[in-house]
């Protein structure tokens, strides 16, 4: 049989990625990376006005389609496969980024009345700046008795849509009111590339609080929230949508021109860029779990039921993989956390003798640390260096360290902080277990799983589960590789369903790490105290991280 | 009129002191340090037998003579005052620490039959061997509904001499039958030295759970802790007492020739070697409280009223100063857990800043601390790297530290720790003040006090009261001088009151640390979180650290 290729499409915070993937078993041909030209907007606009808040981030979205411009010509090129036989796109996004838009699919913030605008500019994800409308939002939902729902996620975060276009039409109204539509950047970059209007089901589900049964949040509800926006969902989101492997339409003739590919072919419905990572690292199957362990980490796993609370959201079922709610959660920091202790509290001792063995400070610490029994130094910390999402999805919350003597030692904290994020870890799977997850095998990827086998051990003894690595670091731009090849089909070479292309597609590495008997044993005790110590600083029984995240401003 | 002087011995854990004081206006003439040639004894006999336990500290008996006759041959030679201007001698020691003796006053280790016995040899203060005996006693107390009695002090530490005591008995009944005494090694240097047989309400009221009114725990007590103690109190310790500031007895001839004195001059009563140093700093008053910071820190100030619960121990009435109970307390680290940050935590960054600098780490770190506001770093610590002693008296809790951040810089934790030895010293304040103590000013001592400003400024400020600095860093062997000058009496060249003999004798530098009421109030904040947290630590509410020193064993 002939050879098909697939590009799957990776938008990061400050860059995106292409690559060009064989279908039949997802070896990646060609890779190419572009930066953003105008990366992170935190401090002033384009054209030098500066942004109304510190906690504002925005984008430029020319920036994402330069990259797709440029990115997907290198692979195609690169990988010198003929264009007839790449039979799909697919690509994913940081989300939620959002952008008004007007009726010609044009972002506003290029039109010439709006440039000075930070309102109609991208919202990037990480945009903090709608934190009084989410404190409104979710202040109506517990009035209303539904911050529970599944819908709306037991918490409403500044980073979800709703909080995002209640601050435009607030404080920008004419800017609201000029938009044609609002619009997640994956789903703009779709809708450029085929022409239509159709969105995820991925963004909206998790994002925009909408669900296949009942849709965007109510137009009684909306109103209740603002009169600004009665009528939002109908006049500026869009009800047309595609789910998980589904096509939101085909490759138009002037954009297939321009990328050098066939028209016509299918552009996978956009995903958000963790979430591709699950396909992308082999996870199909409701006995696995994706974890991604980097600067901070991310684990999803599949449930035959929703759930919404304690800083778990399973969005809408379908949005990830067919048939299956996708939990999702994560920790806010783990390699970031790391990296603090080592350029802030490794003791000068530990950087000579690193020195002397010419090695880094993390793989000294590492290799002192793996020579300590589990918790015979009596430590314990709470990993909540950047807050805590679960589960108390807390950003005022921060990290502690108890149990030091006298006799504490360097490597003895370095180990005690790879166990706390071991612990948070566990704290997630147990919600998924509440939430109906039946996990066996754990597939890790991310740079810390790639480099770091003390931690991967720890996670195996403390997760008691079985940890494979996957094979490539490429995860999100192979998962919408993947899902580019769903939306093709079979008949056309590539897969009818996710589950078939991830067992062809992705890969794992040899290794496998397998909890230790013993170890696992005394982990359980620390497990018990890490869990007593999550209780203790609970915001509900004690405002201590509270009064210090006060004292802190 | 014609100089008077006087002797002052302050005996410590490693060595011994002597200073020649002018008794008008306290000046040291002369002074001399002789370190202990055995030193402290944890492993092993001077014979090279094997000790029982990891955790006993013993001493030998002839070190104490070898620097009692050394060091004051010395000062009294440096000196060159007559020697008929010597009008009395006084002294300090570590306490509890006893030994057994014959009826010829010999310690029994010095005797053929028991030089491979350890239980014949002094038992150091810091010697915690007794803990199951320290347990079993404290079991008995809480059964008769005793153990919060004044006499009792609230909990029976393993460094107290009934445990020690007992802990002999049962494990050497030969060398407990054998003893004539068991003597306090302060006592025993008097009795040496006067040829007498009195004792130290000091040592008796603060170690030996005696008091004037009611004497010993009673027969009854002892027989039911061990038949074997039943005449312990007859038999082995005696009950003809000296109180601060009396004679213990006069100076024999054969002491007299050995050290170069006159015979006949007073021998004041041994004190306690931290108790010295509140007349030897310049507290003579009810409303100034004596406060010691160095590798540890002890607090003592004077009150009407006995008071022994919560870490606190008032001993007896005019055991430091007639007419007063003295509220001891304190913190087991503070300048320990300081070395312990610069040791083990201060990152490598600091340390090359600092070299760059010329300055040590703690000159580099303090500086750059003191350009913080208090609290502003959002991070506040339990300052328990030793254990806690108040309000807990328990040795299994340990350090934390709360509020980490991305953003935690090493200053910030440096200035965290010091201000939680603040507010740790805030509590015992609080404590003193329950037990009515009406303290206006603090006068400090100790290497800390003397060398780092801002930890002074700091503790001003928590403990909202001026703070003034000792004038001499030899304020236990001053002490001993001063009571040395009250036993010799003003007919002789002396003084008649402790409290005259300190206005005279004892002086304050020129610097003042004032509170700023800015800083003041945001301490009061951040002490207020601290004590939520010393709640949420509460060994009766939380197992947290209990289970962490478990698992450290």
């Amino acid at each position: 049989m002939k050879k098909k290729y697939v590009i799957g499409l990776d938008y990061g915070t400050l860059s995106g990625r292409a690559v060009l993937v064989d279908c039949a078993d997802g070896t990646i041909l060609a890779s190419a990376v572009k930066n953003y030209e105008h990366a992170v907007m935190d401090r002033s606009l384009p054209g030098g006005e500066i942004l109304p808040g510190a906690d504002w981030a925005l984008q430029y979205p020319q920036d994402y389609l330069d990259v797709l411009a440029e990115t997907v010509h290198t692979v195609v090129q690169k990988g010198s496969v003929p264009k007839e036989d790449i039979i799909g796109i697919g690509l994913d996004f940081t989300s939620c980024t959002i952008l008004p838009v007007d009726e010609k699919n044009e972002p506003l913030c290029e039109q010439e009345q709006f440039r000075g605008e930070p309102h109609a500019y991208v919202k990037l994800w990480k945009h903090h700046g709608a934190q009084p409308q989410a404190d409104q939002i979710s202040a109506l939902l517990e009035k209303r008795g539904e911050i529970n729902n599944i819908q709306y996620g037991g918490k409403i975060s500044s980073e979800l849509l709703l909080p995002k276009v209640l601050q435009i039409a607030e404080e920008a109204p004419h800017v609201y009111e000029a938009a044609d539509q609002i619009l997640e950047a994956g789903d703009w970059l779709t809708q450029r590339l085929t022409g239509g209007r159709k969105r995820s089901g991925n963004l909206a589900g998790y994002k925009a609080m909408w669900t296949e049964e009942t849709g965007y949040p109510s137009k009684a509800f909306l109103k209740e929230l603002s009169p600004l926006l009665e009528n939002l969902a109908e006049e500026k989101l869009g009800s047309d949508i595609a789910l998980a492997g589904e096509a939101s339409g085909t490759l138009t003739q002037e954009w297939a021109d321009r990328l050098g590919l066939a028209a016509g072919i299918p552009v996978a419905a956009a995903i958000i860029d963790s979430h591709a990572g699950m396909p992308g690292s082999g996870v199909s199957r409701p006995d696995q779990m994706m974890m991604v362990v980097g600067t901070s980490s991310v684990m999803l796993a599949l449930s035959e039921d929703g759930y919404a609370k304690n800083g778990v959201v399973s969005g809408v079922k379908n949005a990830i993989l067919p048939g299956y709610f996708a939990l999702e959660s994560g920790l806010a920091a783990v390699g970031d956390m790391f990296g603090w202790f080592v350029d802030n509290a490794a003791a000068q001792s530990c950087a000579k003798q690193a020195e002397e063995m010419g090695a880094n400070l993390h793989t000294y610490l590492s290799e002192k640390a793996a020579g300590l029994k589990p918790g015979a130094n009596g430590l314990i910390a709470l990993d909540w260096w950047n807050g805590n999402k679960t589960p108390y999805v807390d950003g005022r919350l921060s990290g502690a360290l108890i149990g030091c003597t006298l006799t504490t030692k360097p490597e003895e904290i370095y180990r005690a902080l790879i166990e706390a994020t071991a612990f948070g870890t566990k704290k997630i799977l147990d919600l998924f277990e509440e939430a109906h997850a039946d996990i066996k095998t754990i597939i890790a990827s991310g740079g810390i799983a790639e480099k770091n086998p003390l931690l991967m051990q720890i996670y195996a003894d403390v997760l008691e589960r079985e940890i494979m690595v996957s094979d490539t670091d490429q995860t999100a731009a192979l998962g919408s590789a993947v899902y580019a090849s769903v939306a093709a089909g079979a008949a056309a070479g590539g897969y009818d369903t996710v589950g078939e292309a991830v067992s062809n597609m992705s890969h794992l590495k040899d290794i496998v790490y397998r909890p230790n008997p013993e170890n696992t044993e005394r982990y359980r005790e620390l497990y018990g105290i890490y869990s007593e110590l999550v209780e203790l600083f609970d915001p509900k029984k004690s405002d201590v991280m509270g009064r210090l995240h006060r004292l802190r401003q």
